[in-house]
């Protein structure tokens, strides 16, 4: 067979067996090679950032890689940003960029670039298979690669004549490391900060916020003293009524100085020592109070469920997790606000629901609002780089049949992939998107006056705002085939929801609200 | 005054006066400087590959560069795929890709990354400049190095914190080193070509395809009997009524094979010695006929107008350019082709047009078809990287006041940089949009086959089908404030064209057309 049939068979054997493609000329055997392995779904993308980003939400939901097919450095770099998002969130992705033939890349042709600069921007791994022999190896040894714990991008360049070339064989699955497990001194250590008598605060983040550590943190908190708090980006927090709730680092480095205030034992389980998103005059960058002991109970590599479930049977044997308790709001009248529209989801959202939150500001009611809803997932901007969520729906509807998918996204960060429309719509994927739609970059607003430049006029104010045309995210969203409405009350958006989520398949509100601040 | 305020003004001092801007919160103090510096125009854009497009649209058309602000590592990685087709079209353009303050980035936060690794991939020349000084004085030799023969893209690397330090000193413009003079051993071997009685072919790119370089091969082309050839994909062609035409090589090997055969001499004006721009399986990828010459006239960054003045002073002392002679098709009837809406376009197109060619497929028959329409400028994709034609007619249109811009695009490439529609609505540009919507990746049809991979079937089809459900690029402009209509003849659609380009502002024709093969 060629080298195409053996990679395919290869990414199928090792369980890889979903392709968010956009391919080109240099990856047509690749895709001709589809139809001899029916278990391979192909999904096509109207651009590799909508492809990359389903990648990334496909494995936040599955924990495996599916792949994603691009078109040269072009391709790739265009699928970078979610990739980004993908190596922040520590998901296992599998990208295969297809290359020119190993002998055509000395003529600098038009699309030549150095493909292994942009893949190891990135990566966790990435190879560049030779043209005799070896592309079924390097495949097997790239799915192992993203699922290595942490969970990375792995990246497989694919020459188009190893693609090409007949004689290759499949190859099967590689053993993969299991998170390593936490030495009893780290264990040891958070005991010791818990059994001090002074303010401990354990910062909860990767696999944390799952049930699991979720549960053993709260056994901590309860029996032991010691605060619980949650990253501010979880890759995917599973919370609801009957899980234990966790407050979030804030984003803004002032909140989180005071939420860390008088905290002297500091113990990480899978989240990084906090730092501010960003630097601002006259603000800090590290959170860690001073006098504060950092103790690493676990990295994000490590069992991190593992050793807060120890630290839980040493510190708290007897205690139980603090459940969340069920509650909704009521469903509000008046006026749709960011604060209206939360409350309209807080009372709507399904049990198994899987939110991909990339609201921004308009999404700041949303936690408290859903804290007491029926058990969910909630996915968050891991890496900053907006144009996630579309996308990151995508993958998490294709993972995950029969759960209602929720996109929460914002005007701005909708339109950097909102090709990813078309393909909720060509794969009937059950996605509600909503569009808080709030004629700005609400954000950079409220950005421009914390960077000190409050006396900026209208020459920065006009490039903040997206009115002058506004965009009409139902006209947009019929374009691609996905059904919608615009909803400027609360009840209508209520309606709205309501029924979008009772039936299959994509739908879309554009939710008009102020602009916060 | 601050780090930012120096540097626009830096900018205008060398006169870089546009920047087609897509910020963060790192660049808001970038943002907030432009209101004290009125000479300094900000296009907003809603995603990153729409602003770097634009700033080659602009750089093509004025031979200077425009700024594109890009945020952090994730904005560069998304503004890179035309960023790369600038770099195939040695457009000065100059990058400014806002930083985390100089302190913050040892704290790895999210958007952190290796911008460097990315500028470096598409760049000519980037830095970074140090917080105490220098960032004046990097800007003027950004400028300058992007316009440095032959042009190229220049990165600046602006951290917050160098943003926002008083201190700041603005810088004048530094001296641009001229295109390099041809010696006089290059003419004189092409010289000797053209007087040795075999077959000579002149092959033109870059500066070639201009008025002056086109005149002065077709005086040659008369007197000495060389036949001369266009590169595939020119950066700015300059044709029509009154200038020499060119044909120009083939993208497909087989037909440029066919075209060269026999040559035995080949002289190089601003082109690169032909090669295929994909490997196929059996097909060469070096197209110099066996036993032929290649004499390099002028290089991309020399003077190549002047050297083909020369030549033609040497070898064509009395001849003239024979100029393309006026004549457009007739308006077809009946149903709307490729064809069809190509002799529509030679029959309506207005004399000074800027023509954005993204068709691809569909653009088959439009260098027949314009041939003699009145002078016109036009520009194509020069790297290969789709997305490039909405992008570019923007900035080709801020560019070029009072000339009509027509981008003339294909479905599927459209989609990768829709959101451009809405900068062209909103800073009321005269771009006329024609999306030839065949409802497939057309080229990718045709390449599969070419590809060896006959017999693929419906799971490969399916990745190549734009269909299901079809696009509505009349919904998405309108999403977007860019009035819009569908032509399914020939008739509707001069019809709508000629009314789009008797108007101002923007506009979108949807032609409905069958794709090829």
């Amino acid at each position: 067979m060629i080298g195409a049939q053996a990679l395919i068979r290869t990414l199928t054997n090792c369980g890889v067996d979903v392709c968010f493609s956009n391919p080109g000329t240099s990856e047509m055997h690749f895709v001709a090679a589809l139809d001899g392995v029916p278990e391979m779904r192909g999904v096509l993308c109207l651009f590799e950032g909508a492809a990359t980003g389903a990648a990334d939400g496909y494995g936040r939901m599955t924990g495996r890689p599916a792949a994603a097919l691009l078109h040269l450095g072009p391709g790739l770099a265009n699928g970078l940003a979610n990739l980004h998002n993908a190596r922040r969130a520590r998901t296992p992705v599998l990208v295969v960029v297809g290359d020119h033939a190993t002998y055509h890349r000395q003529f600098d042709s038009p699309l030549e670039s150095d493909i292994d600069a942009l893949a190891g921007w990135v990566s966790a791994w990435f190879q560049r298979p030779a043209p005799s022999a070896g592309l079924a190896e390097a495949a097997a040894t790239a799915v192992a690669a993203a699922m290595t714990p942490p969970g990375g991008v792995a990246t497989l360049i694919l020459p188009a004549d190893v693609s090409w070339s007949d004689g290759a064989q499949p190859s099967g699955p590689l053993l993969v490391p299991a998170r390593a497990p936490v030495p009893d001194e780290a264990v040891g250590s958070a005991v010791a900060a818990l059994r001090s008598g002074e303010p401990c605060m354990i910062l909860l983040g990767g696999e944390g916020m799952r049930r699991p550590g979720l549960e053993a943190a709260s056994r901590i908190a309860e029996a032991a003293g010691a605060r619980m708090l949650g990253e501010t980006f979880p890759s995917r927090h599973e919370r609801g009524a009957g899980l234990p709730a966790v407050d979030q680092l804030a984003y803004l480095p002032e909140f989180a100085v005071q939420q860390l205030a008088g905290v002297r034992h500091l113990i990480l389980a899978g989240a990084r020592a906090p730092a501010a998103f960003f630097a601002y005059p006259g603000q800090p960058s590290w959170l860690v109070p001073e006098g504060c002991q950092v103790h690493l109970l676990a990295g994000e590599a490590d069992d991190v469920c593992g050793a807060l479930t120890a630290l839980a049977d040493l510190a708290a044997p007897d205690a139980k997790p603090r459940p969340q308790q069920p509650g909704r709001p009521a469903l509000p009248d008046g006026e749709l606000t960011a604060q209206s529209a939360a409350a309209v989801i807080g009372a709507l959202l399904p049990e198994g629901a899987i939110v991909s939150d990339e609201a921004n500001t308009s999404g700041l009611w949303l936690p408290g609002a859903t804290a007491g809803a029926p058990p969910h997932d909630w996915l968050t901007l891991t890496g900053g780089a907006i144009g996630q969520g579309l996308p990151l729906a995508t993958g998490a509807a294709v993972a995950s049949p029969g759960r209602s998918v929720l996109a929460l996204e914002a005007d701005g960060s909708a339109m950097y992939t909102i090709s990813a429309l078309w393909t909720h719509a060509r794969e009937a994927l059950d996605i509600t998107t909503v569009i808080f739609s709030n004629r700005s970059y609400a954000l950079l607003g409220i950005e421009l006056g914390r960077a000190g430049a409050a006396a900026a006029g209208q020459a920065a104010r006009s490039l903040l705002e997206l009115s002058r045309p506004s965009l009409s995210f139902t006209a947009l969203a019929e374009g691609m085939g996905v059904p919608a409405s615009r909803a400027s009350t609360a009840p209508e958006f209520a309606g709205q929801l309501r029924r979008a989520l009772a039936e299959p398949g994509p739908y879309l509100i554009e939710a008009v609200v102020p602009p916060l601040g």
